[in-house]
């Protein structure tokens, strides 16, 4: 049987959960360009403070922390220790035949939790809020993941 | 033939190499928040300071650099470095048809060497050490990486 | 019909490409290495300051910040910010059945795109030449996620 394939509804369904999560992600990096341009600081690298086209007037100050511009840095770490698990669990959550209505569940409701966590914590919420909707997401994670593995170890038993 | 499905051996092992790995990176999320929550320190944005029902006296320290919470970061950041990588390598080396005891020996023995790793890591045992065990799992990902280039390098050429 | 195959030539040019970027990613933590023990700087835990045969005189400065050593890291970083992302976002273009010629093109040009950004920063080039590489890459990215999650919708549609 061939689940991959965007015919499997489970399947498509996790296409859409996951593609949601990669443009998310990389919307991050552009909100941090956005805010680097914006508040023409929070650079990182030595070489960003010779004199160009974008940054003509070079000052010593745009290499010091920028909470503004850091703080999209934390939302982007966040995603990359959250996502790129998800991103793989997911798939292989897949395999393990769910029912759609519960794929539907599982998979939209991480994007929904990630997406609630990134307003909370754009908009600095308080950490009790950012941990709630952060704890929803992992549940989740884990959840499919250890479906995915007791369904890959019974397989393996029947071999 | 379809080889990404459970009833293939050597997916149902890269399967479950997978998701212990994903158990395994997610668990260290879990501990910073518990070593937080234990240490009341090692927060990280201004907002983490407010009076809340998890964090009832906020003091300004909290906000400073912990040891105790920093290592499980440091443990994280180098999972971060190394897993989603192996995760998708894995997947692709199933496709080159690997004989099943070989599969097993590198897939698990990567996430052998990672979970001693961790071991070290956490236990603060000599660098040395920590970087046996990285090379060690590192090589195993080159290697299952080469694998998978060649496989469909050769493809390429009798298409 | 299964797509995930090596037979599939949209797939190999996948497998290629994202096996040149994982060996890239990987590259990156053997040069972080190269350059520690070079530099014999620029570790980052306290027991990295214990007498070992590869530390045989530990001086508390090896644990400073060390632009050499942490211009790879801020490579490794972007690396990490984009590249899982890449290599599940190609997996489900994929699956979008695109012409042979257009996945060469974005998926080599994405290769081909993080190559030239990793010369430009690993030689300190301006934040220009890295911002217009970087941009090139990520456009790519967005547009082979947004395809693959317009195809998704697509089927689902229909399903």
């Amino acid at each position: 049987m061939d689940l991959l394939n965007l015919q499997n509804p489970v399947f498509a369904t996790y296409a859409i959960a996951a593609t949601i999560m990669i443009l998310k992600a990389v919307a991050m990096s552009w909100l941090t360009v956005y805010r680097m341009v914006k508040a023409n600081a929070g650079f990182r690298s030595p070489e960003d403070l010779k004199r160009t086209a974008l940054n003509p007037n070079p000052d010593p100050k745009q290499l010091e922390p920028n909470e503004y511009v850091d703080r999209i840095r934390r939302i982007q770490l966040n995603d990359m220790e959250n996502l790129p698990y998800f991103l793989v669990a997911g798939l292989l959550y897949v395999m393990t035949l769910p029912p759609l209505w519960l794929a539907q569940v599982l998979l939209y409701g991480y994007v929904v939790s990630r997406l609630l966590h990134f307003l909370a914590y754009f908009t600095a919420r308080t950490h009790d809020t950012r941990a709630i909707l952060w704890t929803i997401g992992s549940l989740i994670l884990i959840f499919i993941t250890c479906r995915a593995l007791i369904g890959a170890l019974g397989y393996l038993g029947t071999a």
